[in-house]
């Protein structure tokens, strides 16, 4: 059957594939906090009864943390893994939604219509676009157009702590040609784009001690320790004054962005103050000899994602409290080595703080930094599809987020992987009130089957 | 009747009078959270009750906060205002208590019975001493030896906000000969102590903004403002690294400790030492040209009291968070002035952050330090009371926290105030398990005995 048939498969099918994704977003899949997990396993099983009723063989998987879903269908070369997450981030705060996160509302936007919730974007929305074209093939040709393996998992958003274990223990079904990975942005809402450059992660949590209790600042003050003080010298102290992080050998690795690149990436038209703006700021702070595409897609960073410590109630008590915690994460690039970092980055704050102080770090997983090669078959292939679909040529883009994942497959099974993704730059993810445009929904679904089709043809 | 039979009372009422203190403890009379103003309510009303059953003339007057109990019995000179607080510091964090901080305990510990409970010390055990003092000589003696009067607030944990208005609109009943105030410590648990100088208090509460909303640290990371880092950075700066504040004349209006004063204090044969170890330190970390003891009695000081900011719940996000707060505390001393000092730590930190920061400070009141003259005839006597209830001489202190009612009572009424308390240091006021030693609250009570006949006699 021809494309076109498919293509129409989409819009003739649009009520049913949104309500179908409503349902998806609301399961309350944070990964993150344990309140959630028995949502996070709903999620897996929703996933499975989907991808049955579509004749996948599928099954969640159990790992140590949230369940794996390992889905195959379809015969023939070349075969293709989609990796795609579940879980989402936290909600919170609360308070800054204009509507229920996990109860999602279709509203119209200055794009078009959108549909708002937890996750609609990041990545349940994008994740279901490539479901859909299944959907579509399976209905309209009565199969895929090669083998295609899902494997779709609920713990990205911590940082993917099961995955490599499960595909050791899977390496044998997961022989695949390529990956495909649903999880980026468009350059813009009329420009898609390929993703080739993603950085990489890593993630501490510092617990500072004092004293043995809280101790009245009336009785104490003025001469003990103040873990609040220490920590904030400490963190204070990971950056210079022109924006350069300044752990020992942090930059070990960092390669400059080549001169095509940049040029390439000049001609985009990015607007730094347009980019500001819209967030209420006016200048960027990162390190002042870059530029700021080049401080957000290519340069590594050092931030604070959360600080607590002592009384944090309404009101003031006159407290000395005994510790204090912050949240850390780096995003790296180049072949920034991550176990390294996190070994200088626990000597620097050491270094930062009284010797009274007991530190302990937690630490969550880290990710080397990937790029991939923009001039293989595939990518050529996707290009075509894109352009066929939008009307307008995708564009190589770096990204700065990080997806684990990739350096996974290529490192453990030797794939290359094609990063194609609907987002918007004001989708929101990881914020309050994210959503996914109607627009992205449909035209992504469309946009995989005429990738399938170009990789097939 | 003699003083012996009013001192036998207090031993032969003891376990009826140790059930009161129970009940009052019972009460969650935490001033600073809102969602106890019922039980502020119910303490001045349980202390309303146990006035009136001891023929006081007693109420419980509304303010725009928690009520304040004024009560008055006796006649003849001189008049006494007695000034105690019903309300008590949070008792957070809970899982730090043994027991249950609103159920009290009475324990044995190495000296001796204890009672535990929020408040035990801190105020409602000690302001107790001086009720059952009352009680005692109304039980005996049919009346009190004097005129008092005694006003007792549920706002002093937080600044006293509603007191001054309500002196000033009752001016006319309030004007006593002296104040007496039981909220101090002993030197330890042998020698009583006379309380002669106060620090004065300052409450900053800081709200820093940086971008409109959250954002992704994977989109944004490297290129915009982060305001843990910003507010990290203004926290750092605060102080030097010899322990002096930072901010603009601060040290105004601080007078040097006079050698006489020095002298008398190196005689407590004070262990720095002790006084860290007891608390899991090894050095002292303020002003590094003073003693310990100079720094928590008579150095003003700067403390960061609680600090919180972005995502702060179990695992990771990775976000850049849009604001960051802390809350910061300062002791005054001598004629430094609250209302300056705000208003240079307000620039202070405002010149530390990013202009793109927007700030907002929340002022709690300020007070400042005073001092009692040493010579008084009341204070005399009240040495000699002390001298005969516990065969030592009481030592005079000063102390580190601050009573901002006694300022008010010199600057509004005119009135020298006498600060005797019962304290020690071990009793844990405003941290996890605090308590009262029984041995205090009885000895408490007859020590206000003693006071109460000299100072008729």
């Amino acid at each position: 059957m021809s494309i076109e048939e498919k293509i129409r498969f989409i819009d003739d099918n649009a009520f049913k594939l949104q309500e179908q994704l409503g349902d998806f977003l609301r399961i309350k899949s944070v990964s993150t906090d344990k309140r959630f997990s028995k949502s996070c396993e709903r999620a897996a099983d929703w996933l499975v009864t989907q991808l049955q009723a579509l004749k996948f063989h599928v099954k969640a998987h159990k790992t140590e943390g949230h369940p794996i879903v390992l889905a195959h269908a379809g015969e023939g070369s070349p075969h293709l893994l989609f990796y795609g997450h579940y879980d989402v981030q936290p909600a919170d705060p609360l308070e800054a939604w204009d509507t229920n996160p996990f109860e999602p509302k279709i509203k119209m936007t200055a794009n078009g219509n959108a549909i708002f919730a937890r996750g609609a974007s990041d990545d349940k929305g994008q994740l279901m676009t490539f479901v859909n074209a299944c959907n579509a093939f399976l209905k309209i040709d009565g199969k895929l157009p090669c083998k295609i393996t899902l494997i779709i998992e609920g713990e990205e958003e911590t940082g993917s702590p099961s995955i490599e274990q499960f595909m050791t223990a899977n390496r044998s079904v997961l022989n695949a040609d390529y990956a495909l990975v649903c999880d980026t942005s468009m350059w813009d809402n009329k420009t898609p784009a390929i993703t080739t450059t993603l950085r990489g992660m890593l993630g501490e949590e510092i617990n500072l001690k004092t004293a043995l209790k809280d101790l009245h600042s009336g009785i104490y003050g003025g001469g003990v320790l103040n873990p609040i003080k220490e920590l904030s010298k400490a963190i204070a102290s990971l950056h210079d004054a022109s924006g350069r992080v300044m752990i020992n050998d942090f930059y070990k690795g960092v390669p400059e962005t080549p001169k095509i690149i940049k040029n390439q990436w000049k001609k985009l038209n990015f607007s730094t103050e347009n980019f500001l703006t819209e967030v209420g700021l006016t200048s960027s702070v990162g390190e002042q000899s870059y530029s700021l595409l080049e401080q957000i897609w290519a340069r590594p960073t050092c931030e604070l994602n959360g600080i607590w410590g002592g009384y944090t109630a309404p009101g003031f008590k006159t407290v000395i409290p005994s510790e204090a915690n912050a949240k850390v994460s780096f995003r790296l690039v180049g072949n920034q080595d991550p176990e390294k970092i996190r070994l200088e980055f626990r000597k620097h704050i050491k270094n930062q703080v009284h010797k009274d102080c007991k530190i302990n770090f937690i630490a969550k997983d880290g990710s080397k930094a990937i790029s991939v090669p923009i001039d293989s078959t595939i990518i050529k292939k996707a290009k075509n599809a894109l352009l066929k679909e939008w009307g307008v040529a995708p564009v190589f883009v770096g990204s700065g987020g990080s997806i684990p994942i990739v350096g996974a497959f290529k490192e453990m099974l030797g794939l290359d992987t094609l990063l194609v993704g609907f987002g918007l730059e004001d989708d929101k993810i990881h914020s309050p009130n994210e959503k996914y445009d109607l627009r992205s929904y449909q035209k992504g679904a469309k946009s995989w089957i005429r990738i399938l089709s170009e990789i097939t043809d």
